[in-house]
């Protein structure tokens, strides 16, 4: 018998309960011994609840009592999440958190504490939800020099991107409907600003290169400034817009940023749609991998925590490999060194002469029409460039209105 | 530095070793300490090698070196890997193996040895290649009462399925072409008849379900009786064809078959193009995940296999848990007990008087049509039914002849 305590009783901690109860047996079976919640830590009361005689409102509770091994944090947030995950590594209990925000912030430090305390932190439902993507980049692909990640790391943005691309329905209408169906906040900045794909993205730069990205150091656009335009502009380039957090390793250091992003549609996650996540590995022996699956939902969040916990039970005393180096300022590389093509919507004068001046400044540049643009736009794709020199070139071209400059992947 | 042996230096074999060598600091820092091949074995020469000189065509040179702790067996077939992997384990030496005859015909004893020895015994790269699929289903999974594993799992006739449904190529075509690119062999039954994607379901059983599934139990029908008609019928129904081998478990027992098999054109694996393959895990918390990429090619399963030779060496002292228990005769439930819809295609003398009586049978029949079909032609799908029901229901109809059917999948 193993003990357990649950720091936050919201969708995923509860979730956590229901499915270690539901599959108890299985779950005793493959962890080799039973696991029991013996302490939940809410401030709310939850009267009705079978599990309610062992709520506490007092954290001391759970990290003063030897009996608790493990504890799963579920709160969200730093405030509180990061104090109280900080004590219970220091006092000798593994931890287990879905937290992106805690460890995109912390992830660095609470390894360490981890490692020296032989204890394990586990975060395997920070990325992807229920998909199983951090395990697998750290072991499976333990073979490969992983070269890069990219992926759709964000559930509510791409349900609104797949309704304006599938139907034509605008941003806003869009964001409203995410809304209704509970996929996006009140306040949705976190999802349509990026924040939530940059803490993943930081997750996952962190494990697959080994040295720790922070939320500061990752350049993250969201798709707030998406129109209808820009999706019937990347359909005519053969693409699709979906918001991509991507890190890629270049020697020593590493890129790291979140974008909409033009996806060609023969790419392997192309047809990630609605409010699935898809995550592309790229490694030197293996290739491509895809992950795909449900990135957010109480079932598939609270089963990839308590997998964690079903791991850190069988490895209490010979502590699991998860490990990465202190970030430095210096890691990430400035954006504008990054090499990328991007698709370029214009409002010019004169489009023939636009045309002229772009392919002198350019060299080779791929023009595109398509039936919905205003008669003075000029919508092209430009060569591979390092960031700082596309934009350079775009400064020389005199009288134009730049309506919007999307990257466009080479995966 | 730890000491391994590769036996057999074919494709996988050599590619294990180039894997080994290119990757070796990253590997050496994951794996803990560095990874010498102290030997190989094979009947063939390669003087020309740089590895030449720890070279032995002797097995006795392997098993009976106390300073090899790890082996890996990348020869195939089952004469030789099933003894000499068997003596390995039985002489202390962990085992890595890519090879999906000997898991499907032999897992259960060589993991019953292993676990008696307290030794490691993993085969990653032997369902999905360099997809990592088997430790996410045994790990990140244990929280989840897994259902249903169902999978594209052979990239050679995805590929030829491919060209057929895109390029309207036919069959033989097909074939001539993958045997040209090298993705089938001169004789391509293993592919084309479905033993392959059997015995990578035999392995997908066993260890979603914890009890070895056989070959002999898999009932296993390949795709040499798949025409362009049948493709066409599938795409009128609004699905793809693909050789999908699948398991569902149902109280203590399971199903396990192989067939092609429509999939509607909005499930996750319909999209899996090409030599590409795709698995999908239904578990009861987590919802369906699906892990996709390339099913072969020799970096991509090498990669897979030094993934699990670097899990042995920082396992060597505390063993992982994989583990599944003996099979039994009667532990995959009869194929006819399996409830599901089918796709058919009949010739009759009378449509509207055929359509009647099947209505009459069925209860509920989609009828559906398509340009290129016979004038005789009636095309529908059944409603979900125990196979045995609907083959008793269509042998009551009379005059007809039954081109083909198709299980229609819900997934």
């Amino acid at each position: 018998m193993i003990k357990i305590a649950i720091l936050g009783y919201g969708t995923v901690g509860s979730g956590v309960a229901e499915v270690l109860m539901q599959n108890a047996d299985s779950i005793a079976q493959k962890a080799g011994r039973p696991i029991e919640i013996a302490r939940i830590l809410d401030i709310r009361d939850f009267p009705d609840d079978p599990l309610w005689p062992r709520f506490t409102k007092n954290f001391d509770d759970i990290v003063n009592d030897p009996e608790i091994s493990i504890v799963v944090e579920t709160m969200g947030g730093l405030r509180f999440a990061y104090p109280f995950v900080k004590a219970c590594l220091e006092n000798g209990k593994s931890v287990v958190t879905s937290n992106k925000e805690l460890v995109a912030a912390k992830g660095d430090e609470l390894l360490e504490i981890a490692r020296s305390n032989n204890l394990n932190f586990l975060f395997e439902a920070s990325v992807g939800g229920g998909i199983p993507i951090l395990r697998p980049l750290d072991q499976c692909l333990a073979a490969n020099e992983v070269t890069e990640v990219a992926g759709i790391l964000n559930g509510t943005t791409n349900f609104m991107l797949t309704k304006m691309i599938e139907e034509d329905m605008p941003f806003d209408e869009a964001l409203t409907l995410a809304q209704e169906l509970g996929y996006a906040e009140r306040d949705p900045s976190a999802d349509i600003d990026g924040a939530d794909a940059c803490r993943k993205t930081c997750i996952l730069a962190s494990l697959a290169f080994g040295r720790h990205v922070f939320p500061e150091q990752v350049v993250t656009e969201g798709i707030r400034h998406i129109s209808l335009d820009d999706v019937d502009a990347a359909s005519a380039t053969g693409g699709v817009i979906k918001l991509i957090g991507r890190t890629r390793r270049e020697g020593e250091k590493v890129y790291a940023f979140v974008a909409p992003t033009v996806v060609p549609k023969t790419s392997l996650i192309a047809d990630v749609r609605d409010v699935f996540n898809g995550i592309l590995v790229r490694g030197n022996a293996i290739g491509d991998v895809v992950f795909y699956g449900r990135g957010a939902g109480k079932l598939p969040t609270a089963s990839a925590v308590v997998a964690d916990v079903i791991d850190e039970v069988k490895h209490l005393s010979a502590r699991k490999y998860l490990y990465w180096e202190k970030g430095a300022e210096d890691y990430v590389l400035p954006q504008e060194n990054f090499e990328t093509a991007w698709m370029i919507r214009l409002l010019v004068d004169d489009k023939d002469l636009a045309a002229l001046a772009l392919e002198a400044l350019f060299g080779n540049v791929k023009f595109l029409t398509r039936s919905r643009a205003a008669s003075n736009e000029l919508l092209f794709i430009t060569p591979v460039l390092p960031e700082r020199e596309t934009a350079k070139r775009l400064a020389e071209l005199k009288n134009y209105v730049l309506v919007n400059a999307l990257r466009v992947a080479d995966f």
